[in-house]
């Protein structure tokens, strides 16, 4: 027999190329199925197109070099939180950015911000880097087989950030003066929870003081000095934990 | 007056090079300080030994090209939590072993053992891997304001690994069976609390054996598949938030 190493990562396939019984890699997912992994028709794999579907499929017929597959099983939501997690980030380094990003998807991130604060060496970013990081977020949600994409974005300041539409959630905040992270029930369970970091250098007074004013809660995070990105793990991964 | 940027991470010195009033830096330290800081004799600076020394200093002399720091405190275990942590990892790939170090040290770890698991792809790690990581370790300790580094080893095994000698504290490994953390009153306020995560692939059947008889608890780290090295972070911080 011969022998194949079957796929344990789903493929990416676009929302719009999901039918209600077969779904079509792009060309790039198809090579990858086909040519890494030699797949046949009768080949089991997994698809996911962070719209919150994930799907079981086998191989069935390949369309000018595009792998479409029967769908055995659509999961809505696979692999997420009960809730939403959404954390504003202190502009950090390119190389953090990157960090934060693939580790804050396997978390279970459902937005994240990347603030311009007054402390940041940078500004927010603009569409070909917000590009970039949508690319790793896509990396990051196959391999933790997460079934949404998290929103990337990047406001201009914590305040503008800070202030979000809709239903309030529990909110916290990285902050030394603060107290350690304590579940609470939440107040609305539709409401995402909404978590803050401060980029290198911290949060000033008054970026403080407008999370304070929208309700975020000062948690200390422990003893050391956390880099923005150890931060920003730290108070996902308590978070995570509570939902 | 002449406009420095003042050092806001200590300098790392020998414990042996510290006295009863003062400390003298390595020559590299020493360079950082005199040449990037263009400190004089006068300015304030910090040192921590890696010992539980931390120092608050001023340099007093330049000693053939050695910055000698006149002794204002000394902070005995300053950004250490008052627990240990130790952390069992399953051997990750390379670049993974480096964050692994530098966001462990930032949060905490006592003590990080990377182990040659069943489906490492590599073995355990020699004295020169060892050396290396220790640089980043020192960087990191350094960075993050702690005065204790940790100890680094490189096991056999999870069975070598997971027997530890003196009191027993708590134990969790990450485990897609397991429960959410939930912080426990300490069966023993002096014995560290061990952490343990698989490497890529996971712990095998053998293995996770070995963890329960150790007295591992299972600990559920969410819906989603983390990697080796966010799967450390995420539970190192939900320990270091329960001390």
């Amino acid at each position: 027999m011969e022998k194949r190493r079957l796929p344990d990562t789903p493929f990416w396939v676009e929302p719009e190329s999901v039918g209600p019984e077969h779904l079509k890699l792009s060309l790039e997912e198809s090579h990858h199925l086909l040519h890494v992994h030699r797949a046949k028709p009768g080949t089991p794999f997994q698809a996911t197109d962070g719209a919150g579907g994930f799907f079981e499929c086998v191989l069935e017929t390949i369309e000018r070099r595009a792998a479409v597959g029967r769908i055995l099983e659509r999961r809505e939501n696979a692999g997420e939180l009960p809730r939403g997690l959404e954390v504003l980030v202190g502009m950090p380094d390119r190389r953090a950015l990157e960090q934060i990003v693939t580790h804050a998807v396997s978390l279970g991130a459902s937005a994240l911000d990347f603030v311009a604060c007054e402390r940041s060496e940078r500004g927010s970013l603009g569409p070909q880097q917000l590009a970039r990081l949508q690319r790793i977020a896509r990396a990051a949600l196959k391999q933790s087989r997460r079934s949404r994409l998290p929103a990337l974005g990047s406001s201009r300041s914590v305040a503008s950030a800070a202030k979000a539409p809709g239903a309030a959630g529990e909110r916290y905040f990285a902050d030394p003066d603060g107290q350690p992270f304590a579940a609470v029930p939440p107040r609305n369970p539709q409401a995402p929870t909404r978590l803050a970091v401060g980029p290198p250098g911290g949060f000033t007074e008054g970026e403080r003081r407008a999370l304070l004013d929208e309700g975020f809660a000062p948690i200390y995070l422990g003893p050391s000095r956390l880099t923005t990105e150890t931060a920003a793990l730290a108070l996902l991964a308590l978070a995570r934990n509570s939902l």
